[in-house]
């Protein structure tokens, strides 16, 4: 299992912090989300075999987001 | 040019609205579009023979917002 944190500043409501869960917690292999607006943080939990953190950044960029690198 | 008036309700905050607006913005035949969060409606004007209400209501739910019918 591999952890990442993302930095998502856009996310201004719990609208947005549902919505990137939904995504990303949509995502082959994302074993765990957890989206917090106030911090503009995403911690992700995943299987390193079956995705990597690049492919759930760019999820969050399709749906709109800004990732910070 | 046509218009349409779409119900999104799950928009919550200005981050939303702008983020609704910049996707459906850039979809080719779109030529004015206004969200507001706080009625929680999407006005678009579009060029009928490039795109339809469809296409865009499409859109904003692959970006990860309900369009009420």
């Amino acid at each position: 299992m591999e952890q990442s944190v993302l930095e998502v500043p856009g996310m201004h409501c719990g609208g947005c912090q549902g919505r990137v869960e939904r995504a990303v917690g949509a995502l082959e292999g994302v074993r765990r989300v957890k989206a917090d607006f106030q911090s503009g943080r995403v911690e992700v939990a995943f299987d390193g075999d079956a995705t990597n953190e690049d492919a759930i950044r760019s999820l969050i960029e399709q749906i709109g987001y800004e990732v910070k690198r």
